[in-house]
């Protein structure tokens, strides 16, 4: 059974993955901190957690955590997570980080779009937690960047079309639209419900999302070349979920069929990217509360352009479902061990 | 491995039972049914299912169904359950049946608030499938008449004071709110989402509601003479939850935290009830797609009046949740296989 | 024309006292005031008035406030409205004051339910802003204390009763649901979108509501003796709205059809009563953005009890509708004007 | 004082119609109309109406209506209305048509997007209602087609661009999303209450939404050319709204203030286009329940992308406001009587 802590419980990705642990068989969370509630037990903070887990949040001491703890996910805010992560790798310990601080390789990005980086030589080394692209290096890994939910959605849908060279990058344009969980739990009059519910709206217009360098990263590696995309994120006034409707021209002639093909070759053996049949596209509603990472895509005839919508449940493969689905292959477990749950609906 | 089929799955009760099935280790769904989707693979009907469920939907022949399945699960409305349940229980297969058809002892009851029973001899058999009242009689069952959701929730709010003589009964008032998927799944107006969404109302004011006589006949079993309450249903904005606040005057003092100790005497041991501590009340939030029944009580001291909060997932403790917990009993299974999961918050 | 102050703007009742004075003849908002956001216009703050009121929001100096509005509503907190209504008054300028501190008549009730008084003075002068009953009173007032949402609906659906001494005031409960923007716009986590959407709960659970003692005090002047009820409030995920289900014996025999007789000539006349026709209930969906209050009313024949629901939208009828109609009253301007709009639905 | 007709009332365009007219001091409805719910009042089908508009609907017999009613609108699907327009032509009646039946000049277009046009001859004389382009044109005009929604904020998010010839046309994408009462109030599964909330989905992928047709034709006569786009709806889950996310290529050099200046001196004056500062991007929470259309605009420096961000709300300036904005400017009324209302917040 792996010991398990999880820093930074009490933000909504540090409650999925309690719940996504709980009905995990091999692993046990051991630890929870929160600088905030610590001293309150987890399901004070968490009612739906009362009666199965009822643990004592702690303040973060690397050390006492390290202690209680083989395996940890930090789920902080950027900057608390580099700030204790190179203690916990030092310790001996590996873990899954859900904030941005290890997913740009580069310091320099880093800094651009954050600001400086307090342990730029463990960029390196750490891997980028997208399971579908890098299965093989997140298994040795010691410290896995868990993606972000916006470059999870674009990244899988985009990700066959690239790598086989079959559309520009300069046309790319990812529309994406997420629910109000991605804006986290604190107090901020704009996330009051009042304020998101029966309305919608666009945000970080104009490639100002920190998302952005996260997401041309790795498509770039893809393609082989630098790429630069328009993104634009809007807010949904729904609790979970993210899909991105994605643009690009084609470079070579291809049917939808085709295209589906391709897809479905791409993910073959996939456990948790479900490609949909030609004229059926993607909804939230159908991935709200599982891993899953659905895609459908069509040629529009009219324009030439070729349309993906990709969704998935932005604090399940977003965030907490993949960041187990990385801690089960860093611990050569079946991959989908304990994330075997169907979406709920309605 | 139990075979398992599923009556009337196109309905969102039909779903959720998919959904907790599909991680049930002891059971396996072998044979779904709907009239109106016939021939369409349930996963076509709900894309949620998709990879994961895919069998095709049949018409309702009885004598292919029990071929196919060790046990039966009816989910069709009133009526249509009572024409095929017999020929189940014919053939040899148990039933737990989701629909009122034998919810009601009395076939006169039925007949007042429904219409002619097609097999009264039925009802004496029938065991009202409420685990934490009638566990022994449950796993004896040939036919088990699972509870309605607002049922549910009022009578295990209630049990503890009526099984004890604490409350007068004629003084109890139900004033229950219940989730949009109560309503079921058919086209109708008065559920389209602009119709319910950002508003609240009440509905069968003044006795109307079917559920009234099973809520009476048990709480008058627990009591040991007639109950008649007050019962108002609403409508709340949201897709899942049901939340009952129930008043009642008590006929000797008692404080809450004596109270609140009766509560946890009486549901001691119970896996899915939570008797909430002094001073907390529940959330229809905090118990979403789990099968747990959360229960909050306290004693008005400036009226003496005692008000009892339980609530409950409409679909999961109040449908398809409770039917596989009586199906697990009825299988000498543990109560709990396949439905420890935690509630999905937000 | 009249010039008006709001001070205390950039919270939810200040945004609808400027939506609905925008469209009011004989009144134009000539000042606002925000300790928050002094210095930035107030549609920086609420984009919806752009380009249709642009004033710019200061700092809440009396002094300057009086001179430059003829009438003042304040919009504040309790507490800090009586730091400041006295000097309003005292330099000649007459106030609806929407905070509770008003409201009481008695002093060392205000103490009990808030804090100490800081003019307890003014509480005999200050009539209680309910126009239905209380219009004669509120056209001679200098000081109008505007009702509480929650009291609103439960004083107007229970006036007729009291006043003819129909029902038994020992038995009446009162169970409320209220949209969330009652409870404001300071950032709270509680109020976050996603800890309230697709959730319903009740708060405050027997009898701690501050708005009790205000209920009590208007249902007791009714009665014509000391009023003591169960008040149970709930939280539902919309933006506006209240419903009230309020129960009570009768102590004589009554019809349903002789009761709506009896409301119908309590409220004839009144521009914003709807007394809704034998086997309607009013729903929070249909009131929504006016000023009306519906009521529907049923005898239960089963249990004698007597059911009344009533809907107002929390912040039209419930606060600032509610204050322009006092406005008008006080400024002898028909009382409606500004305020026949229809509720927007869906 | 005008007599208006609404021809089928019982859909949300009607309703809204009858909203807003209530508020019209120069017209007042003297007929509705509904198939569906003929010999009903109004008030019954809307409750919202109750005590201010109680109108008897009555069966469509256009000969009825024109005696009835000077000006006409109809709100009946598409194909209904060609079936009835032409009649009330005949019979000196003037006519905003909300249906699409008389927005696309060429019959062909229309036969291939829906099905034979019953009245081609009428097509040349209809104008297409968007006052911001056409305001001449629908002065002297018997018949006016309303615009659809998607095609109001599409064409008024691009109409200076293509005027001025600041964007290739080929590269425009609108990726555009509506609240579900676009759907109108047929009972459809789709648009239940569960199927939509908490959940977010495209539809009509690649080029298949029938506003397309009607959206180029207008973008082609204010380029001057032939424009062909992409455009992909999506549902949120809110009753009201459109928000278009708008993207196209610069054909030259200009900067963000630029652009804005170019769209704050096409739009000057007009009484119901609000151009936003740079920096700031609409929300349909913003425009709700008013005939406002907000307009936001970026250049992304890093792709040379111009994004162009447009909100309406799609019952008011998407239908039923622009559908009285017409009859003003038809009958030589202030454009903006009615319509001076606020949006409503929350």
């Amino acid at each position: 059974m792996l010991r398990v802590a999880i820093v930074g419980a009490s933000g909504y990705t540090g409650a999925e993955l309690l719940r996504i642990l709980y009905a995990h068989p091999e692993a046990a969370v051991t630890c929870v901190t929160s600088e905030q509630s610590a001293g309150k037990r987890i399901s004070e903070v968490f009612p739906f957690l009362r009666g199965r887990c009822d643990l004592v949040l702690e303040n973060l001491e690397p050390v006492r955590v390290a202690e209680k703890a083989d395996f940890i996910f930090t789920a902080l805010p950027h900057k608390a997570a580099m700030e204790v992560v190179p203690t916990f790798l030092r310790l001996g310990r590996r873990v899954v980080d859900l904030s941005a601080d290890y997913r740009l390789r580069d310091a320099r990005e880093y800094e651009l779009w954050y600001e400086p980086h307090l342990s730029p030589a463990l960029l390196k080394n750490a891997v980028y937690g997208l399971p579908e692209l890098k299965r093989a290096r997140i298994a040795g890994a010691e410290l896995v960047a868990n993606p972000g939910c916006y470059p999870t959605s674009v990244i899988l849908g985009l990700a066959p079309l690239l790598k086989k060279k079959l559309i520009d990058p300069a046309t790319v344009i990812a529309d994406s639209k997420s629910g109000v969980s991605g804006a986290g739990r604190s107090a901020k009059v704009d996330n009051l419900f009042c304020e998101v519910n029966d309305g919608f709206k666009a945000y970080g217009v104009g490639g100002a999302h920190r998302h952005i360098p996260e997401i041309e990263q790795e498509l770039s590696l893809l393609a082989g070349k630098k790429v630069t995309i328009s993104f634009t994120p809007h807010l949904v006034p729904m609790d979970r979920g993210i899909l991105s409707t994605i643009y690009a021209m084609p470079v070579e002639a291809a049917t939808t069929a085709e295209l589906l093909r391709l897809y479905q070759d791409f993910y073959k053996g996939e456990p948790f990217v479900r490609v949909l049949p030609e004229g059926c596209f993607p909804s939230t509603a159908h991935v709200r509360g599982a891993n899953f990472c659905d895609i459908g895509l069509t040629l529009d005839q009219r324009t030439g352009r070729l349309i993906v919508v990709s969704a998935i449940d932005n604090l399940v493969k977003g965030a907490s479902g993949q960041a187990v689905q990385n801690m089960n292959i860093m611990n050569r477990l079946p991959e989908n061990t304990g994330l075997e749950v169907l979406p709920i609906f309605p």
